[in-house]
């Protein structure tokens, strides 16, 4: 029988950028047992679920639950609102908006790719001028969609989406705009209403700090009228028989009862921080990570400032590392798990989640086991970031005024 | 905030036909820490768990895992198989063959649904004959599909799936045969290659005495084939990538981690204790279940013992009583949840589970409850079911030659 | 590796009269991380606790908590109170009461051991006017405590702690009244300071629905005073230094941190419900298992209703039948575990447990499981006790006026 | 109600020398149901748990399980095999020597207090020459038993158990050799038969890795022997029926049955790693966090590198800084709870646990924690301890030859 407990002694760093570490508390939730997802006490719990996870968005718009992982989510976005054949307009920021696209090619949708050009173009978020002179010349409005990435999983960029908003408006196009922030909601800064979002993608496994398996759509009015004529064949991933059961706390199929009890618990534990606090916690950990990274006089994948993650960041190897091979020699020494690069990114960087249920040692730890590990692998450091991060965490205290 | 812990003192009797109560043992598994997906023991888990699970399905070929609820995986033998405008034959057994035919119509499919005529149809299983009829008559072999549900969840008929089979090949016919059995995995008797099925669906929260949120696509060579040219707009749902992935133990996005823990334990404790000896754990209860609605000269749903559902029992009221209120009589007083009447059975009868991780006390008080609440509710019983059903376990121990 | 989890389908009934089955939400509590027992939180939970469990006690007074079994309160007791060679005066209730006076000889404490005689003495509770008679005699006050069990266990019996008090005060004797309610306690009315008991002795692993572990002393001021004075040596059971810690919502030495945990879930559990409610609980459970038990047509091992256990009940076996064999056919067949008979009541005897987590189709299984494994033994049966259970159940609920 | 979960975000670092971190797989064993302690299978758990807890106490005698804490088995050894008045030596280690001495004192025996003189008397081991030659002295052999500590929690220092058993042997005296290895059981090296220890004290919360609540004696034939004749009241501690009982695998009185499901789930981590492994790993940890010690030019508390503890380090703090306003900071700032200065060292050092389920970046996050706290409480510091620590780690790998 396979041993599921695998590492010896102590706990496994999990710093990937999700999925993230799940609070024993959530864990506690989850267990609870199974109760019947037609019985009153089940519509209850829905019914608060419903209601909280808006805050969440910061939607006064309803947010549909899937019992599915946060790809279905995508695809969710795309079926409700599009038909076969229809242009979509969609964003390069890295690996995660290259599956998206894929994605969409598969659901016979006709998607145009733009960004800047090769890995350079994955350290840099949304150009919204680009999209907004995109939509400029479709004056026909063939262009249904635009659909970019909030928080970039695969790079830490997090980029601007109340300019691509702008953009849009500033085109005068009435393309609906679809936004992947499975990484970066409850984490990053996010406003599904202020924003003009049509349809927010979430998922469950990074600042939910939930397990993978479920996901999210918020939606505008308008994608709910697109939802109603666009002729992509659609059901499990259809809006409106939801809308309708999720009026009573109820669902048109099965729930994941379990996953929403741990939903429902760590909507109260970043209501009770208070969303904001969420948010200023994970600004100053990255803050903290990025003094390590300049310490150790490595590059940080994201090139711009003004859209570094609070969420992951990505150290950029010198030529001639292979990150891959840096990972393992900290995984194996360390019990660490580091995100690996993805697609153009594979080889040259690796990725420092932090994220949900962490705090300041858990990431000194983390960064310890970078700088060691680095070392090891023959990493040329200039300094020691570990040093400087943890200086950086003793004098900008989390409640500070700095 | 609120109180998931809703009943005040003792465990509540959850004796609905699924979502079944999960054992201890596996949600002790489900609290394992989320581990990297992309990691080595990830691969390890994901290589043993598909080998595992085929065993389940009687199968030799692969097995999906989705990251979704059952109705997904329903979703995912259409959209894989076939292309929007194909003629499927579907049989009306009960409310979620219902649901099937509803969701083939969303898809863009052209659904035939047969079946037997009202209410009275719904008391019998899938009627063979019928569907080799309806073959012959199709010279051009326009129908790719027959859809037929194995255990239906909603009245308590396990349908004879080798006939089926049978009656597609007496008709000549290369109708691709998909099968749910959402329910009857893991508690009725089941074989996806012996009966030559193309696409199994099953889902996790029922025999496998999981939560709700992972489900099954069994895939046969020529439903795989099928896949390489049907036209249906996929991706999520998509085998390709999975079973690509699956050759090394991984998925092409992020897989329900904590569920697949789950999963893997509740595998061992199947094969533990043997299929076969779990299948006849179920007949033995059904046996006794039965015995006891006979005793109280009550109908059962299913009028045909040749396919009495070894997972539930649906017990019709006599003319007049509304079944939902004897349920909430039962279920406010005694702390027991049954299945509610679905569709044309609405009003009409309720269910009782008897699967998964039970025992014959669990069922002995389940039907104390019944038993007592049906009193209570005014319901003419000829004698005590109870009585009847607890002198059949008592006569009747488990691995005795009766 | 010792496979813990034994037993194969469904939950074990364990329905011993301690130790209750312990609720999933008191084992979730237990789960929280360990804690410096030095720390400023550990101080907030341990005034917390010391505050409320004075509430199920009834007293004002403080209540020690040991990280040791309830075997050790009854040591606790005597070693804070009484001298080597003090005369004790003890009641023989049954088999707790003789292992208490065994324990007495032990602690080189001189007991009297008084009771009505044989096996049919343990089938009644405490006679208070045997202890006013014996203290009468004792002119000079030779006796220094008097010893009673309120729950007796091993026999179903809850004895009348008022009576004997008022039997002391009649006899105007200055003895300290030592009371045993470890079974008793947070099941059956028990009253601390309204009954002017000395020093009450309890244990977590019955009312209380925690894992054994655990235990307490509640004392009255004149038993403190005797403890500042007292000859045994003591050092562990000492009073002095714990109730000195306790100010502060410490311990002297480590204490038992997660099961006070649990202990903090558990007064929750029992104070939201109400205290007055839970024993309306206990009775009504009681009621009904007697009902059972006298349309069985066998004897309730208490022969006195004044003073039948709410906690449990003692089944008496016809003659010629042994009852620790029908036990174990009740176990082998119905996984079912019922209290054996110990000391003079072995053989002749078992005991259904009907505390703590239960509910009234708990009790149903309990009862079909005790009626078809006596059938199976052999045990003539007059009539229907589960028949006879379900309808006390059914027409006494639990809020009615009856 | 009280919030028992206190920390706001990620876990909090319990780095005390016990209560140790519990691993989460032990935490799931001790969530098993509470079973019938007369049944059978928990008699089958007995004789194994029994059986394997011999081997960490490396002694082929028995090993007597109390369902009480650490101080218990203190007053268990001493109750067991000497009577009133007794004479005993016992040797100042620190502060848990001076509350066995004190303890010594309240059950009425005549302990000699002997040990180096004031505070530095505090940062040495048992000197074996002393107690030789203090037995000498004893002519007539009134000295009963020599009492020492083998891990002395309180300032860091494991003293040579072989040493004493080789100055009472010199000093042809037959005093009892009672040893306290609470702390050091599962982490320090110990061997109970080989050092011919006669009564040897340990306790669940520190290498063996489980709750405080369960403690431990593993006795000689010699012990055994003085415990059938000596005059101390003893009933709850008593080991002939403990021992009795045992031999079936049951206990005499309720025993902790879920700390025993962690106990066993326990002897299981640490069998299976290899008692040589987890020696060296406590070892390896200990170096490493001396480096970190040295680095900061501070002294370690233990000032004979012969008898450092592999447990804990005690770090000594300047002149004129208080060394719990030291910990103060370190807890509100970095969630990271550490050991207080005990009765001669109050004030004066702090201690780091490293024992248990740790791992070399918990030890880092630690260190880090330490670093940055001590800094800003004004701590001069020469170097940084958690480079040089980190630089450790990296470069003695494990299961390197170094």
């Amino acid at each position: 029988m396979l041993n599921l407990d695998f590492h010896p002694s102590g706990r496994h760093f999990l710093q990937i950028p999700g999925p993230s570490p799940v609070p024993d508390r959530i864990l506690r939730a989850m267990s609870l047992p199974t109760i019947d997802h037609r019985g009153p006490e089940f519509g209850a719990l829905g019914r608060e679920l419903l209601d909280k996870v808006k805050q969440v968005f910061k939607t006064a718009n309803p947010v549909i639950i899937y019992p599915a992982s946060g790809t279905g989510a995508w695809e969710a976005a795309l079926s409700n609102t599009l038909s076969p054949g229809d242009q979509v307009l969609m964003f390069e920021t890295g690996h995660f908006a290259t599956l998206w696209h894929k994605m969409a090619l598969r659901l016979q949708l006709a998607p145009e790719f733009i960004g800047l050009p090769g890995y350079e173009g994955w350290r840099h978020g949304v150009q919204a001028d680009m999209i907004e002179a995109r939509l400029k010349e479709d004056r026909d409005h063939a262009i249904k969609a635009v659909c970019v990435v909030h928080n970039e999983t695969s790079t830490g960029v997090t980029s601007d989406i109340a300019a691509v908003r702008r953009a849009i408006d500033a085109a005068g196009h009435p393309a609906l705009l679809l936004v992947d922030t499975i990484s970066g909601l409850a984490s990053a800064d996010y406003r599904h209403d202020e924003w003009g979002v049509d349809v927010t993608i979430s998922g469950s496994q990074k600042g939910l700090m939930l397990p993978p398996g479920i996901s999210f759509n918020a939606v505008s009015d308008k994608a709910i009228e697109a939802s109603r004529h666009n002729l992509m064949p659609k059901s499990f991933w259809a809006w409106d028989e939801i809308l309708e059961a999720n009026q009573n706390g109820y669902w048109p199929y099965t729930p994941s009862t379990n996953l929403l009890y741990g939903l429902n618990e760590a909507l109260d534990m970043l209501l009770e921080e208070g969303l904001d606090n969420v948010l200023a916690r994970h600004q100053r950990w990255a803050a903290g990570v990025r003094t390590a990274v300049e310490a150790w006089g490595l590059e940080i994948q994201c090139q711009d400032p003004a859209v570094y993650s609070p969420v992951l960041t990505g150290v950029v190897m010198p030529e001639g590392i292979d990150a891959d091979a840096v990972r393992k020699i900290i995984y194996e020494r360390f019990d660490l798990s580091l995100g690996t690069g993805l697609g153009k990114a594979k080889g040259r960087m690796f990725r420092i989640g932090h994220l949900g249920d962490c705090n300041d040692l858990t990431l000194i730890a983390t960064l310890g086991g970078c700088e060691a590990g680095m070392k090891l692998a023959g990493v040329p450091l200039k300094g020691s970031g570990l040093a400087a991060a943890l200086d950086y965490f003793a004098h900008h205290p989390l409640n500070s005024a700095d």
